[in-house]
């Protein structure tokens, strides 16, 4: 089959092997896959990317002087059932699933595998057991989003709101952008947002921000000072007297750059209390001030993925157009325009999501 | 009066100016103070502990061009009473108080301010109304051993601790002891602690460790794993086939060293969705690495202090001896024997915790 591989840190356009599905897989064709900041980050900078991985439990064990071909945030379409499947899906069935191939011995993540090819391949093979059928009034392109919205769906779950919380979401890149639409359909307001830039910041009030800033004129905690003010001022804890007023609603911070030095800005600006849930991956190493954390007893909270629970709504939520998804796909490509999008992805300004149709001429 | 004082970066003893009650405080006379890591810190690197107080809030506005008399773990007796006070507590009522001077625009912490001497003089003025008298049968000396044991009780609070969590606490100095003793207090076991120290893991298991480990010879986490196993087998979650086995409970580490490293250390150890809480007070920056935390989803809280029910409850638990304090006070010395208590505490294998005694010969 033809695929966008990743080979000797390039990505090409290339004939590889079609997956072979082994007991309870099934074979699948590839109808759109998102582009994630992820693959951006392991193409270039694949050493640090498996050696990240190996420290935190070998995630991703990827041999890169052999072919990768990545890609997980996809909706397909069944073509072929493997030996002992249950078929309760027919061939032609649209489907979306979590990146996961679940052996009896092991777990393969579909994308960053060299035997088990992602999205950017024009097939792939998957667990049945974890496919969920598209409704058939859901747009591919839509349902190819579900895995990139999961991951504001989990990122809310972990963050526990409280009916008082006030929201704050540091980047609006697609992973800030799944954040907001989940705060948005958890009906977590007013929700406050920031981005350096302006198209981001378009993107951040369409999926649901009510306020959005740009950090270069306005601190991000002033604005979100200006709205976390409580809307029933009985509730309002009493301040002591040395602490200026009035008393703001607890903050919840979304961390979804994951650049270094973003997490320090962030315990350093944070109002006492504060919870952070670390969204973004920054994969390098990354120095904080503990002191900062003491002396104001913030919390952090590192989140990755989703449950399958939270896959699954995010599913249904999409397809109810609780979750909008519509303005986030800014482009589409066949295999041959993969190695450019990937170029075009890093100017913030220009592309959200930009999806890869490996059947597109 | 007299008081050991930090001039110049050195302590001396020294006369300095009574401290004048204002309205609503009281005059009281040092009986016995703990000498903390802090102040150690506070001597050796005080403009790093000025600047980092200052970044986080300016929390001690000290002048280091002017005499500072440090002691915030206090036991003291009323000698005289200010403006404006209601004098349910009698001159020569024993008592303790959280470290903070409560005005009407600002709170003063007791024992890093220029105007407001700690335990380390002759006299203090404290605010009334956080007064808590000793009970008769209570030993001044454990008396005065209530601010470091709120702090172990207050980390524990912050935990959450569900009936299922196994704790492990890292490092085994004054505040990992505290937190031993509130963790046994509240019923958390087993108990693992690690600490290079041999003296030191001794007072742990008098505090109330299970299991004691030197992270020379063994792993911390090897320890905890052999104990943390469920008791009852039918509560443990599922492992997926492909991790070992058997499933472990959830696990809470308690960061009690304070120093630069260890975070990312017990970030890489620590299993799964741990929760880790940090109460050792490292003043350096610190380098993580986020994707530990992220692949792992792991927690982080970072605490400081205790609430005013915190601090009466450790009172109240030392009195009744559901923490144990006798076994940490390992020295007493009087104003002439500070400069070197500081000097002895930088030797883990010989003191826990010196006492100040200010009227001491």
């Amino acid at each position: 089959m033809r695929a966008a591989v990743m080979r000797n840190r390039q990505l090409v356009v290339a004939d590889v092997p079609l997956p072979d599905p082994g007991p309870g897989e099934v074979l699948v064709k590839t109808l759109a896959c998102g582009i994630c900041g992820s693959d951006l980050h392991a193409l270039k900078h694949a050493e640090q990317f498996v050696a990240a991985s190996r420290r935190a439990g070998n995630l991703f064990p990827m041999d890169l002087s052999r072919d990768v071909v990545m890609g997980h945030e996809f909706c397909a379409e069944i073509v072929d059932h493997g030996p002992d499947t249950r078929r309760t899906l027919p061939r032609g069935t649209r489907v979306c699933s979590r990146p996961s191939l679940v052996r009896t011995d092991r777990r393969i993540t579909v994308g960053y595998s060299n035997d088990t090819p992602g999205g950017y391949g024009e097939y792939m093979r998957l667990t049945e057991s974890l496919l969920l059928p598209v409704p058939p009034a859901l747009a591919t392109d839509h349902a190819a989003l579900t895995e990139p919205m999961a991951v504001g769906v989990h990122a809310v779950a972990k963050a526990h709101l409280g009916p008082d919380d006030a929201p704050l979401v540091i980047g609006c890149g697609p992973v800030g952008l799944a954040v907001i639409a989940a705060l948005r359909q958890q009906g977590a307001r007013p929700i406050v947002a920031a981005d350096f830039s302006a198209r981001r910041r378009e993107l951040a009030v369409t999926l649901g921000a009510d306020v959005v800033v740009d950090p270069a004129q306005v601190s991000p905690w002033q604005s979100w000072q200006e709205v976390a003010v409580w809307r029933d001022a009985g509730r309002a804890p009493a301040l002591p007297p040395w602490m200026p007023g009035p008393a703001r609603r607890p903050a919840v911070v979304f961390e979804c750059v994951g650049v270094p030095g973003v997490l320090d800005q962030i315990m350093a600006a944070a109002p006492r209390a504060a919870r952070i849930v670390v969204v973004g991956v920054c994969m390098e190493p990354d120095t904080i001030s503990p002191m900062l954390g003491i002396t104001k007893e913030l919390a952090l909270q590192f989140v990755l993925g989703y449950t399958p629970e939270e896959f699954a709504a995010t599913l249904d939520h999409i397809a109810s157009g609780a979750i909008p998804v519509a303005p986030l796909v800014t482009g589409r490509v066949g295999l041959d325009g993969v190695a450019g999008a990937f170029e075009a992805l890093a100017f913030p300004d220009r592309h959200a999501k930009i999806l890869v149709e490996p059947g597109r001429a």
